[in-house]
């Protein structure tokens, strides 16, 4: 199978797989940040607190959880999402001024 | 519909949606280092330059469109590739020490 593709082929094939999950990877983060606008003008409509520490308490133990099951570092999972959660807080603040 | 629903019920569904979406980011990160790591050792073995300039401008160009056509700021999937790259260096020099 392999052995007939050339060097710069197979490595034409591994950079489609990687832009396939960059691709994957835009789309899903794009829906997120949609949810956590919904998310930020619910909170500010009822009265409820912008930021919930026990809340990210939990998402950061389940990410990590997550990680280490599929094989990513969960080092990396947390920087990540503490990474997507200040671009959630840029939007909530946009969104206030 | 959702008039039945408390405002407690309508956050923690928005929560469960946003769960979702990081169980799917973080198991496609999982897939996309695992092919960052066998891009990096076939460079390797095949002698050719870890790192690739013309590769990551068309990189971020695709990623900024696609993230304009799925509704996310192109500024912020830029930085996001860029917070990826970072990390596949750190693992390509993990592998060489």
């Amino acid at each position: 199978m392999s052995e007939t593709l050339t060097p710069h082929e197979e490595l034409a094939l591994m950079r489609s797989a990687i832009d396939n999950f960059d691709a994957a990877l835009v789309h899903i983060l794009a829906e997120r940040f949609r949810t956590t606008k919904k998310v930020g003008s619910f909170k500010a409509e009822h009265d409820l607190p912008p930021s919930d520490p026990a809340r990210e308490r939990e998402q950061i133990a389940r990410l990590r959880r997550l990680a280490e099951r599929s094989g990513l570092d969960p080092d990396f999972a947390e920087k990540f999402l503490e990474f997507i959660i200040t671009e959630v807080i840029r939007h909530h603040e946009q969104a206030r001024s």
